[in-house]
């Protein structure tokens, strides 16, 4: 099996809570990679006998890291309309609450469609080496990185004027798509004040967003091919910047909309 | 009271619990105007007496509509670190969930800081006439609104290319800005579709996300003075569309940034 989908792996224990356990592949400087952590949570809901249609938007709260061993995620439905339905989620170790979510699924309908943003510029990603970060996490290894523009800046380099990172990723090995792995692509990005100053700090996300504009066919036509994902930030002050993100699919897709809002010291 | 603070005038029920009623000065199609919502829920945070800090993050989940006469919102602090603390929140009524809604508040500090946006080009807010949408909606009138790019488009004026909408806009009468404000103003828009197609259909937010950038001088040195806010949306699909924007102050200071996934028919 694939690693994230090990990670993926929940055992039903009752009242529609989901025992995991963390895997040493997606270590990341305090905890897991909040990535695999959103997607551990989306997964979650598409377990939940009730659930009703797919993700259309996803909200992770990260308020404590998750240590090694075993979590338990309850995941309740407050409300089923017709066309949606909301749940809330929390994954707790020992009790004690380490990261809550809401997460919005539903049916799409066919409706006037239009998409007004482009792919940024990139070379295809054959053309690109594959990156080796710097920092020596773990859980980098599960993804092949090639980075376009915005790549971890080395010592020599400085800081940057602009904090756009714009890279061809996939997963390593290759895995297809589905709304789990894109959820775990939402939160790829380093934080963008490392490429802004020249050098990594103490930062981690507190809180990402995720709204998912591609339906089920849309996703499961990107295969196991690479995505291409870019980030920015507007605004750092009093200790938070915030990113916003868009992976993009080959063929011009544009599969999700996703922002964070990152702690940092510095 | 000017009637924003009217309708953010909650009572103590215990165990956290805070108790409101809408006003038919903020009626929107069906229901309240989703900003003065999402204001009552941050301020039911900032009334509790073991709030720690400031607004960081707001992300409000629209269940389903609230109808006129009391509401109950539950706030629960589900973790208090050191410099910040995650908030789950419901608005209730008769013990069914209409709106839920997480926040994260905290403590900002003396960091690095930059914006690496601008904002949008506008002539000053005095050079424009106040805008009467046309809806005839009743919470309109508690804004002045001047557009200086995207109004409400007339019948005969047909869709848009784009759906950047750019406006100045203030409290009517005037009101000194804090948090609450800031907040409801990020959902100030008319949906992007109507500017898209050149017409009104139906549609709702279902999620909204606020990053708040201003620590809170800065937003008190906003006083009532107009605020400079602009939305575009990124894609439309499948009876969704993401919003974001920026409010900005007059001085060129981004105040927040923030997101929406929005539902509509057609």
């Amino acid at each position: 099996m694939n690693c994230f989908d090990t990670a993926l792996d929940l055992q039903p224990a009752g009242d529609g809570r989901l025992r995991g356990r963390t895997m040493p592949e997606w270590a990341n400087m305090v905890g897991p990679f909040g990535g695999i952590t959103a997607a551990t949570l989306l997964r979650a809901v598409e377990l939940q006998p009730d659930r009703h249609g797919r993700p259309i938007a996803l909200t992770v709260n990260y308020l404590a890291p998750i240590v090694d061993g075993d979590f338990m995620i309850s995941a309740r439905a407050v409300k089923t309309n017709r066309s949606n339905q909301h749940w809330i989620l929390q994954l707790s170790q020992d009790d004690d609450v380490k990261t809550s979510a809401t997460a919005v699924f539903g049916l799409r309908r066919d409706t006037w469609s239009a998409t007004e943003i482009v792919p940024p510029p990139a070379p295809r990603p054959e053309e690109i080496t594959r990156s080796r970060p710097p920092f020596g996490l773990v859980w980098f290894d599960n993804y092949d990185m090639r980075f376009v523009d915005g790549a971890f800046p080395a010592p020599e380099e400085g800081g940057s004027e602009v904090s756009t990172t714009t890279l061809w990723v996939r997963d390593n090995p290759p895995r297809p798509m589905d709304f789990a792995a894109l959820t775990a692509v939402c939160d790829i990005f380093y934080p963008r004040v490392y490429l802004r100053l020249g050098r990594a700090l103490p930062a981690g996300t507190v809180t990402m967003t995720i709204y998912f504009h591609a339906d089920e066919p849309e996703i499961r036509s990107q295969g196991d091919d690479f995505v291409l994902a870019t980030a920015r930030a507007h605004r750092f002050s009093g200790g938070y910047l915030d990113q916003t993100a868009q992976p993009w699919g080959r063929s011009g897709a544009l599969l999700a909309t996703t922002h964070q809002f990152v702690y940092f010291k510095g």
